[in-house]
């Protein structure tokens, strides 16, 4: 299903994906919602889910789950859509030129949960699937956001997500994480978002690994900035997806449960309301995934569903040195090699 | 100091600035700074603002003051800034291209500010003022967002600003208008931000005034969307941003002073909350100004002192008809002939 050409490009054609491939890819996103939704309502133990069926006039649609003021969550949406149309917007064209003149077809599902507790950390899931004329790819990730941070449970969470890409490729890790690094990262404040994940896209089989600037730029970037990796099929891609969907569960409920039950008082609760506008600055100047939404004429209720529930600013605050308010910054807002953090 | 030519562009040079052009802006827009603070400490009888100097390591600094907490007042802040540098950044530059390959000069005083009761508006006021190379401008503007807006505060505030442009030019308000609700709309949930006011960009005296679709892209357009007009000076453009700046003390204070005493409840502040979440989406994805100062490593602090102090999300919220929050949005959040409404 691979080929090769011989030119100074070694890996110039993609594996054709099967001919039922969106099928296979929405009902594999639909389940992840499914299995998603069921879980967190289980953890919750106070509030359900309830969704929101749409349809979008340009083709397709989805269904948006929200489960609101629960035992443990603030607020949390799970997103499933599945949309096509005559030509993928300019956020996307401009990285995949090649696209023009053919129609798009893409599903995802998309998570993003707003604890009540300080002390649990805020987590985004991302899967998503692409097809336009010659060229299709995979994307998605596992990023987490925490307000009070504690070591172990960033590492706890990252040695989780490094389980899953090692099952599938030794060096998924290694370009994901620090991939994830750098997309998750506010420039205009000099910090990252949170303290990562994966983050991944354009997964075609051929362009994936590079290493370097891990920019959106390089990644339609050629040969020199790539790993010459043999070629993965659709279905290795596929099945990666699929793992790191697996992954939120062990990746994070262990955090939830640890953590549910720590007390707190109003100077944690007036801290995360700070932090959440972190990241709402980040989805709005930002995400692709917003841009990508807000330009294909998306559902403004379903994309904007990340944003948090309740969320503060303050002109110049500024926390004191030696608090954990300092450190999460200070410490937890830098990439760190948190796989192979060791307790002291 | 004007000079036409006789091509088919019969307006080709502008009036050429004084010497001491950015001394004299920069002066004025400090002075209004000055006179706003003093008036509003005044008007909210509780709080003081706080100044924060900052200077920009590629040319310029600023002066930011903010008001917290206070009688009226939940955040005001007014920003002053006089700023230069190598090059515009890409958001003119692509408006402005032959200003590429020149430094430039750019000073602005602007402010926004958050009240405390939900039947007192939001207001924004921005004055800003450019060279580079051979071309000047000035910018500016103002404009009302209510929560539970009354029909003659907004048909007032609108008077006065027509007032206040119909001193310098019989079509200014006519312009300067529409140009507000157009620049002022939320595209994704196909709203105005309020209820507009006046809004005008790219004022050299030349490409000032037209007609037609009231975009950005318009302004860059040339003749035949140009209102055929005698040029205006430098002087005229100075003395009719002077007004709009002054234009703010009779057009919003008197609103304040009706509405400080009505009161409300939760279900008010609630709704104030949620519609703040829009000011937010308004000025993280659509604003000139606050790409500007990201793009220009700007002073984030200073920039983002636009967002409200607390806002909340809502998905799906949606407002029962035949209450004040559903016609907030079905009337007043569209285009209004508000300068000749009449009280029936």
């Amino acid at each position: 299903m691979t080929s090769l050409t011989t030119d100074s490009s070694p890996l110039k054609r993609a594996s054709l994906p099967p001919e039922d491939a969106q099928k296979k890819v929405s009902q594999f996103m639909k389940n992840l919602q499914d299995e998603i939704c069921a879980k967190l309502e289980e953890v919750d133990g106070q509030s359900k889910f309830r969704e929101y069926g749409w349809q979008r006039e340009e083709g397709g649609g989805g269904r948006s789950r929200v489960l609101r003021d629960g035992g443990v969550f603030e607020q949390g949406g799970v997103n499933f859509s599945e949309v096509w149309g005559q030509q993928l917007p300019p956020s996307i064209l401009i990285q995949r030129p090649e696209t023009e003149e053919h129609g798009f077809y893409a599903t995802g599902t998309s998570m993003v949960l707003h604890p009540c507790n300080p002390y649990i950390p805020t987590i985004h899931l991302n899967c998503r699937y692409f097809e336009a004329g010659p060229v299709w790819w995979f994307g998605g990730g596992i990023d987490l956001t925490p307000y009070y941070p504690f070591a172990e449970d960033v590492a706890h969470f990252h040695r989780t997500l490094k389980e899953a890409c090692d099952k599938h490729h030794p060096e998924y890790y290694a370009v994901f994480k620090p991939w994830c690094d750098e997309y998750f990262y506010l420039k205009h404040r000099q910090e990252m978002r949170g303290v990562g994940g994966i983050f991944f896209d354009y997964q075609d089989g051929l362009t994936s690994l590079y290493r370097g600037p891990y920019t959106d730029k390089a990644a339609s970037l050629h040969s020199n900035q790539l790993l010459p990796l043999e070629p993965r099929t659709w279905e290795d891609l596929f099945a990666f997806v699929n793992s790191c969907g697996q992954a939120f569960f062990p990746a994070y409920v262990p955090i939830v449960e640890k953590r549910r039950n720590t007390e707190y008082g109003n100077r944690e609760r007036q801290f995360q309301l700070y932090r959440r506008g972190r990241y709402v600055e980040f989805n709005l100047v930002y995400d692709r995934g917003t841009i990508f939404g807000l330009q294909t004429n998306g559902r403004t209720e379903s994309i904007l569903m990340s944003l948090p529930p309740l969320v503060r600013w303050e002109y110049c605050y500024s926390p004191e040195p030696n608090t954990p308010e300092f450190e999460l910054r200070d410490t937890f807002l830098k990439p760190q090699d948190w796989a192979n953090w060791h307790q002291c």
